[in-house]
């Protein structure tokens, strides 16, 4: 297998899809100018992150998959002949909608998609009100640059979703994100946040013996609520990045900027690396049943 | 919740079981006047690590749970009103050994056993040769400083067995450990194993919003084989450390002498890191039936 090139495209986000779509249009573009034959764009790229609040007026970001988003996307794929993944705040029915992840073959076609397993509700992230929760599992999408396990966001604080990816026959795990620090969090908790986030990701790589890559939003977005309460909105952190299947780091983007990363990735090292540690070989499943636990106790 | 002192025994070991026990309750005794209410010895403390090879004779090692070795630390355990995570190489039966930890209450009575699960088998470290597997499933030992979650080494690599000891109620998780380097290994390679075996088990803190603890042994065991292979043995790598429940690192020991670490720890933050990070809340468990199988494909 030769070495496989991917870019991870961090950008901000404004208010305006149109424009939002030209901008991420242009990064494909160039990323693929650069010779990446994947194109890896963040969470809910074509919108704000729209979830700080809850507001019915919001479900009008929402499209079906043939919506004009992942046109253009699907266009932008056959004409820079990239694989991409995109990310889509879905209108499947009428109150039905989903966090979906869309991979698009270089010949502009949808290979798969994946809709978000785990939600987060937590303060400024009010997402269990937008998204029903995934209903396609944890499946790899086949595509000509390898089977993606393509996983969203917060499904990255599970070692579940990316073990069962793994079993599944990933080659490599991709986490378009929207993460980032409330402003009045200090200093040193903003730094374990953002080390754990990473740190987090690095262990599904080592754990399944993979690569895995994260794609991050960056830069402030104001909360609608900000004229009438003290938050004042998520910084989206940055630091897209990559690492290999020992969790090193390979290729990590700005903390406050736009980026493009464009990496050559050998997935051969899986090979090498599940040799040497032969993790996948030596699981408990006949003690595992308490995974299916909510808890023990 | 008062802070709760813990302390962690690195150290070497040498061919003589006595002069290893000796040392180690010296050590005990130390942790006990700086303050420690519990104090962790490393994995197989009592002998050389004699996986190395795999040798019949190595079975004289062996002893049952109410052998001398543990009947010396439920002695120390009492004298320095301690409680003490030990390791045994267990003879439960002729055929039948474990790799076992056992946790000895204060009184110097034992307060549980925990069977070694996930047995590694690579060059140097053949385990499934020496141990069965464990039968006695993920159980936390309940103690009077709280609800131990006690692993061991090659555990470290599975979050499956992280998450199922924190379902079952941990308040912390400790890994006795004995991993190192193949001494003929590159720089950068032992750089990465080393980082990748950190990394691993502060996901876990992070994952299960806990502490997590690792016991490591230290320094250069010569192979058995050492006069005829090439094989020079392990370097033990230290660097024993104590990771918060945002999987912040909170002490380190040495990478090459022995080392004793005493630290107090605020459990409390797992009540104030769960409530923020609620991961607990939202695991996927209609979708995980995948992670009983051995593979998907």
């Amino acid at each position: 297998m030769k070495p496989m090139t991917i870019a991870l495209v961090q950008m901000t986000c404004g208010p305006s899809k149109k424009q939002n779509l030209e901008k991420a249009g242009q990064k494909i573009a160039e990323a693929a100018r650069k010779g990446a034959r994947l194109v890896c764009l963040q969470e809910l790229h074509a919108t704000p992150y729209f979830c700080q609040t809850e507001d019915p007026a919001c479900f009008d970001f929402a499209e079906p998959i043939s919506g004009p988003t992942m046109k253009f996307l699907c266009t932008a794929a056959k004409k820079t002949k990239t694989v991409l993944v995109g990310s889509l705040f879905e209108r499947r029915s009428a109150g039905l909608y989903h966090n979906t992840a869309v991979v698009i073959e270089k010949t502009g076609k949808i290979a798969g998609i994946y809709r978000k397993m785990h939600l987060p509700d937590d303060p400024s992230y009010y997402e269990k009100y937008y998204f029903a929760p995934g209903d396609l599992g944890f499946t790899p999408i086949a595509s000509s640059v390898g089977k993606l396990g393509v996983l969203v966001c917060w499904d990255q604080w599970y070692p579940e979703a990316a073990r069962l990816m793994a079993l599944n026959g990933a080659d490599l795990l991709i986490y378009p994100t929207a993460i980032g620090w409330e402003p009045s969090d200090t200093a040193a908790e903003k730094k374990r946040q953002l080390l754990a986030w990473t740190t987090m990701q690095q262990s599904h790589a080592i754990a399944n013996g993979l690569h895995v890559v994260s794609i991050n939003r960056v830069g402030l977005e104001k909360s609608p609520e900000h004229a009438t309460k003290t938050n004042k909105g998520i910084v989206f952190w940055g630091n897209s990045f990559i690492a290999g299947p020992q969790g090193e780091i390979l290729a990590r983007a700005s903390d406050t900027k736009e980026d493009l990363v464009v990496t050559a990735l050998d997935l051969n090292r899986t090979e090498k690396v599940r040799r040497a540690w032969p993790f996948l070989r030596d699981r408990r499943i006949d003690a595992y049943n308490g995974l299916l636990k909510r808890f023990g106790c």
